[in-house]
């Protein structure tokens, strides 16, 4: 034992903002953002190497550790110091400069009009058959003589539906939803308890959810009454940088909203390594990285529920592409062994499990599907978008690349497929330089030179 | 609008624990003991009109309902009056008799001998393969060359079990647990979660836990290192009145634990008719009384636990056997309809769950399986019965008889079966006589004649 000394705490004031907070003397003032909500860079996930995090301490005195060295002195005599190695001894006031900024207001929400790839190959192949779809059925009320349990005459109105859909090729708006399906049909307990009363509320006629889950079907939800809704699928591409949102309509086939975001994980690391590290060498680091993309998507979801006016319960079903890292991340699985050799993640394929389970913000009781990664560096989302493209299913050798934070290429046809995988993105969004920056406010978006006067005329981000 | 008084709350003190609770004046006297842990007799569910939760006001003035009239005058001048038709209009002493306790500490728990029946029929078509199972296995390390997932690799060791298992007969004690089956193994996410440093901390060493559903095995739990203990049952018996668990060796058959006790929803009210009612009229009765079944089983489970010295994580999976309301109320299924003409319940069939669904306390990875019922009166109880009698596979013709609170009859062989039911107990546990009670404390135990002397001996519950 020894004399404790009650634990010294410091307010410290963030400009502009002028919003302040109470921190101890072991909070780095990148933690001490963090906390008031001030998202600052940091590509190198607090470990002082990559430079992005530059604050200026404007009053108080701060306690610094050796790797403030890598700044430049006439930066460090202005009071700018690296917000992950600087720790405060009194009150301090610091200004976060827009350049350390991961800006998540002005930039980074925007409506990405991603060209989604036509099926060249393979299109003759493919068929509607969606993850999810919704129902409006009319039961039969029970009778003395008559006298089934509620689910076995939901199921036996299923089973009509199907059966018809089945020999007369019934579709639905486009393609065929149910039909040619002898799959089993399960209920949810949520469903269950829901059954007695919706079917009594809407007089014998409900709307039923169901989803496409192990070769079966299971009822996901029961509502009264006919609900000419849709059932909706969200497709959500898990980037390190970007996270993008797809909401399709089940029985159609249409994508109804495209949303695109930063990854908020950003802000404890750029790329997957050092996430893997933040979350091996931080308490709860990983759960920190989880919820960070959690409220990432959640946040798109939101939007697009907003924007559709429809509810996060029409939303039946959830497909989820990302690389090995980002999925392990998402789904709170330990990536720590990616990183270290053999390199060896926990799985490449994944249970498909409850949005309750992770916190998905779509229907609680919907499925949500991760697609399989390859392995440690190649993940969900190459075999994704090779799936897409058809390349599979060719004669012709093709190669597929997809350039982002890690690049994957995938060369091939229908007879073999090679693949490997780099980190990519530094190169373009410039973790390694000094000069450039990421496309976040005040980078330039586009330079135009007049053919007449010869004006050049310069926009950035944000203007 | 008007004046609004400021409610009036009254002491009530119940003798002879001596114990007091605050409530208002429209509290009965009922709920006010069942507040401070005081179970009374209400075989009507609180309607007053069994007579059974008779108490006597020795201070304080009360108003009763006009049903109290049912009672002896004699009785009623002593101060004896019907603890559900009763409110108080100032403070009271109330004494609680003997005879109106649902005593729980000195009857209740009790070790039950059940006779298991034997297999007299059908034994040799009997094979044992248990519903979970626990595996030791210890897997390669990866290497650079053989660098799969860990699920990978832990399937491919499993899937290495079940085929020496299927080829060389190996059985695990008694049986054969794996043999044979060509079942697809998926794995629960926080099994997936637990993988990596299982795999690690137990130097490729861990003990795995299986469950089969729906024609899958699915490994619910990973721990690090050799596990001697097997993978345990729980076969949940849940009757109206009594609740048994039996706790059984996944790996050997052997019933290890038979427990049972009251069914706590005893309290609101006795048979299943009284308990619709209950959950029907009261706001969260349907709760209240899904949380009264779950304390009994969980209380029943945990003295199995510590009996056998094992953790509740050793539980790898539960079968539920109750009626058809039973079974309802279990899962926070809507009973109403049941009831009314013409008289349908929600579901016959019950989809498996996972225990933290519903709250049973096993490992809650683990799954909960329920027996089928017939109809809103012939439950999962008696479907399980006349399934063990083995009744449905000879050719003479049989008798199933389970006479409880609701009584079944099953009728029929191998051809054909039919079965109806009827409310059994009040004929035999005193609901609707006045001289007679339930083998409570202070009921006649056994009555015995010295045949040299003609000396009456006379034993009581409790003595």
């Amino acid at each position: 034992g020894g004399l404790r000394v009650p634990e010294q705490r410091y307010r410290i004031r963030f400009l502009p903002e002028g919003v302040s907070v109470e921190v101890d003397a072991n909070t780095s003032l990148l933690n001490a953002a963090r906390n008031v909500g001030i998202d600052i860079m940091s590509v190198c996930g607090g470990e002082g190497t990559c430079g992005k995090c530059l604050v200026r301490v404007l009053a108080g005195r701060v306690r610094q550790s050796d790797r403030v060295a890598i700044l430049n002195p006439a930066l460090r005599a202005e009071g700018y110091t690296l917000a992950c190695q600087t720790f405060p001894l009194e009150n301090l006031t610091v200004e976060v400069p827009v350049e350390s900024r991961l800006d998540s207001t002005d930039v980074v929400i925007r409506h990405t009009e991603v060209e989604v790839p036509e099926y060249e190959v393979g299109l003759e192949t493919y068929q509607h058959s969606p993850l999810a779809c919704r129902m409006q059925l009319t039961l039969r009320p029970p009778t003395l003589t008559e006298n089934a349990s509620d689910l076995t005459r939901l199921l036996a109105g299923l089973r009509r539906v199907t059966n018809d859909a089945r020999t007369s090729h019934v579709t639905n708006t486009k393609g065929c939803i149910f039909g040619g399906t002898e799959r089993p049909i399960g209920i949810a307990l949520s469903a269950l308890r829901e059954l007695p009363n919706a079917l009594r509320d809407g007089d014998w006629k409900v709307t039923v959810t169901l989803v496409n889950c192990c070769d079966r079907w299971e009822v996901t939800r029961v509502t009264s009454g006919h609900d000419a809704q849709p059932a909706y699928g969200a497709a959500i591409d898990v980037g390190t940088t970007t996270i993008t949102v797809y909401l399709v309509n089940m029985h159609t086939g249409e994508t109804v909203q495209r949303l695109a975001t930063y990854n908020e994980q950003f802000v404890y690391g750029e790329d997957v390594i050092t996430r893997i590290v933040y979350a091996t060498r931080n308490e709860d680091g990983l759960e920190h990285l989880r919820r960070a993309a959690l409220r990432t998507i959640n946040q798109l979801l939101d939007h697009a529920i907003n924007a559709m006016k429809i509810s996060r319960d029409d939303i039946a079903c959830a497909v989820v592409a990302g690389n090995t890292v980002m999925t392990h991340l998402l789904l709170g699985i330990e990536p720590k062994y990616i990183r270290l050799e053999p390199y060896i993640p926990a799985a490449v394929t994944y249970p498909p499990i409850k949005a309750r389970e992770v916190g998905i913000g779509i229907h609680q009781e919907g499925h949500v599907f991760t697609f399989p990664c390859v392995a440690s560096y190649v993940g969900g989302d190459i075999v994704a978008g090779a799936l897409v493209s058809g390349m599979g299913l060719r004669s012709e050798v093709g190669l597929f690349v997809d350039i982002g934070t890690n690049g994957e290429m995938v060369l091939g046809n229908k007879d073999y497929l090679v693949t490997c995988a780099c980190s990519a993105g530094p190169a373009f969004e410039g973790s390694g330089i000094t000069c450039g920056m990421r496309s976040v406010r005040g980078a330039i978006e586009s330079v135009e030179v007049n053919s007449s006067d010869l004006q050049i005329l310069v926009k950035t981000i944000g203007n």
